[in-house]
């Protein structure tokens, strides 16, 4: 390690133990905490946050930091942490202490009220904390924004760098214009695909047979990882070695569990393989949000809605659910789970219409940082657009506007990574063809080639490099979304 | 409040952030974190301990503390908030930082090798690290003796002020005097008292039901409560509105459970009722380990083996167990949960028995800390002492010297609490008995009158009066161990 490096390491250590403190604590509200410890953990999660935030602007650190980032013989792990923190400091040194920590301590209540009005379908619970965050975040941007710039595109920007809305409105129409007509043809074939199989009455443990068989058919690492239940399936990890996925189960649906597994093993996958000196350090997560939604997406539908992957264990789930699926061939259950419908829900969406899921958002949000939407008006925006683009309309918000957890999170700008991440999936899938026969290896039930080459080639980097850098290494091309339009011409067309 | 006091606010919030951190971290590891997250996450544990002594020996926080301590005007709370600060700060400035640190550390990694060690019946896989855990306590209780203390003195005195060996030895003596003959007398009646039917196969998810049953009817708040499962039954706390308990299910013991359960739920109890100012501050928990475990024995033994206690909510265990219990009486079923009969592991022991467990512990922690006995030896030396009281010789090193997770977290000297607080409880129950017929509400099934007296008298004042302080308050005489002899007295003379 370079000397002047070393001199970060009590940031470092420090840094890593609050950030680790952060996300135990966020992983324990969503998945086991009692409802009444709301109040007094927020306090908690906003003096841990200050903590962090006291470290990070330190003048020590400061210092630190700048001259590190003038020397010329730092690696490249190296320099990525130093502009990492120079930029937490930029980000901070704007927003004003009380400011900071009042957005943390609301950010900690928000999931829980929005958890709450899901539940009671009740859009009148959320809109004034909504509201509030949309202020924070308004105004947090503001702070931000270079000159004439737009504040989401300073989001857009956080989230995803290299794609402001120039970028991403381009990408969105063509994305429209690939999925559209492939849709009306689907729409057309869909009575001729049977899957009332996949609806009906499932076992929860025959379920948790299934996602436990499968995580371990994907290379979970059990001695390091974790597998819970949360009403919203996510991944989270304190370090490379304490990775955490959790999963919902539906009974009366046999492939949710199953996909939002596949799904989160592959967000899992790549924190476990972040090289050991990346972990606990700024540069220890994936490249980008969209980069990781490349690996989930990828597994969750080039792998995991394959023929070829389904093969070797299709018999396991069919042993399970012998009573549904006796008579439901291989083919016949991959047809079904490709089965292109338009439908309420993004994370219960087909691969085709999920990206018209993240448009309507990508819309919204565009609409509400600019202000020309309100959040009274909020609910009815939403149901209009499903109207539009997928025929449909949500009988309640639960299924409608509050579906998803992001916004409560203060994640808004964050959607546009999952339509990017199927795009960097496809790119990448593209490269690995060069090197493999994916399908065959699958069929072989051979997945650990597949996962060596991402580690190989994407995972071990962490966040050294940013997303774009990224692709071009690997790839040797800039983001170029042909790939996916053409991937999903393939499959749909 | 007291406007000097307010003073403290910053180091009270950074203090009740930590603690709770640790609090969590501490949790997790022994609920949920996968196995290899052990070595990075120790480092974690580590960094916030420091920090948690960073801030205590900030020069602000000691001269704050030194003037609130001179001043009259402070309420009983806000005294004993500071008087507890300062003895903090007069341990933490004896233990060099490196030191404090390494210990913590070490602490963090040593619950999950006893946990391995015991599992593999390997004693010498622990031996080292118990070493190290000794070595570090006897030198910590050196830099902290007054002259001439002995070094077990100075930790009993850490776990329960005003009970060194001096006061203890005399009551360990009476406890022996008191418990041989009763135990002598109801090994002759053992036979007489069949309870085999508390042993068998008892399905998981019916003893699940009845836990949960079980903790409800005790007054368990689950919007505030948490129930989880874990190899050594334990409570904690992030503060009195996020209080957890766990349990460990035996597929062929009925009452294991059930008992582990109403044990924790009398600490929860303790923990949920203590008062709103007192939560996150240093006088937000219990009064003493001893007074806590007055408060989880009380309910497992006093209340929890009484016949007017299980007449409702006997049928409930009948109905779930049918098969085993269809012929057994409740009074066949509490004569059977009250057997005596000599055993080896002690969380499983019986009511007489279990204080003869205790003392065999402090005869070794004694040796331990004097250095007349070798770690080498006390495998050989604890099962001698089983002979010798109870007659019985462990097979293996699991259910021997290795059955308590204690030593393993350095609680050394924490043992005599256990019994302690049997004595405490007893004093207090004479006491309650004055004011209520605890027998005949246990038998209407109204709890509420015993909890809500136990709030009144002992759980809302939290820490702010010590053990012996806080029996003069409510019984109006000091510790007076008479009545714990009494009771045993009565219950198997």
């Amino acid at each position: 390690m370079n000397q002047k490096f070393e001199q970060l390491k009590p940031y470092l250590e420090n840094w890593a133990a609050l950030q680790a403190a952060l996300q135990l604590f966020g992983w324990d509200m969503e998945t086991l905490a009692p409802e009444g410890a709301g109040k007094r953990t927020s306090l908690v999660f906003g003096v841990l946050s200050d903590r962090l935030r006291e470290e990070t602007l330190k003048p020590e650190t400061k210092a630190i930091v700048r001259e590190l980032l003038k020397d010329e013989t730092l690696s490249d792990a190296e320099r990525s942490i130093a502009k990492k923190i120079q930029k937490d400091i930029d980000d901070l040194e704007l927003i004003p202490a009380d400011e900071y920590r009042a957005f943390t301590e609301l950010q900690s209540t928000a999931t829980t009220i929005w958890a709450k009005a899901r539940e009671e379908k009740n859009f009148d619970l959320f809109a004034p904390i909504l509201e509030e965050i949309l202020r924070y975040t308004r105004k947090f941007a503001g702070y931000k924004a270079k000159e004439g710039q737009a504040l989401y595109d300073v989001l857009l920007e956080d989230f995803e760098k290299g794609f402001p809305m120039a970028v991403l409105d381009p990408f969105f129409d063509q994305l429209k214009e690939t999925i559209l007509p492939l849709l009306q043809k689907a729409k057309e074939r869909a009575d001729q695909i049977p899957d009332d199989f996949l609806f009906g009455h499932f076992d929860i443990d025959a379920q948790k047979e299934f996602n436990d068989y499968i995580l371990d058919y994907l290379g979970f690492d059990r001695s390091r990882g974790v597998v819970a239940e949360s009403a919203h399936p996510f991944t989270t990890n304190l370090h490379k070695d304490d990775v955490r996925i959790t999963t919902h189960y539906y009974e009366e649906l046999l492939t949710s569990a199953i996909f939002s597994s596949i799904h989160e093993c592959g967000h899992a996958l790549y924190e476990f393989d972040i090289a050991d000196e990346l972990s606990q350090t700024p540069a220890g997560g994936g490249a980008s949000c969209g980069m990781h939604e490349s690996q989930s997406r990828f597994f969750e539908n080039m792998v995991g809605r394959s023929l070829s992957f389904w093969k070797p264990v299709y018999p396991k789930l069919q042993s399970l659910f012998p009573e549904q699926l006796k008579d439901v061939s291989c083919e016949k259950f991959v047809a079904a789970i490709n089965k292109a419908v338009p439908s309420l829900v993004r994370t219960e969406s087909d691969e085709l219409t999920y990206c018209l899921h993240i448009m309507i958002r990508y819309e919204l949000e565009k609409q509400l940082m600019d202000g020309s939407l309100a959040i009274t008006d909020l609910p009815a925006a939403w149901d209009d657009l499903y109207e539009k683009y997928l025929g449909v309309r949500p009988a309640n918000v639960a299924e409608g506007v509050l579906q998803d957890i992001h916004w409560s999170q203060g994640s808004i700008g964050y959607f546009p990574s999952y339509a990017l991440g199927n795009a960097y999936g496809a790119q990448i899938a593209h490269r690995m063809a060069e090197d493999m026969d994916i399908d065959a290896l699958l069929e072989q039930g051979n997945v650990s080639v597949i996962t060596d080459w991402l580690h190989e080639h994407i995972h071990r980097f962490g966040a050294v490099y940013d997303a774009r850098d990224l692709l071009m290494k690997v790839t040797g091309e800039d983001f170029n979304p042909k790939y996916y339009f053409e991937y999903l011409q393939r499959k749909f067309g």
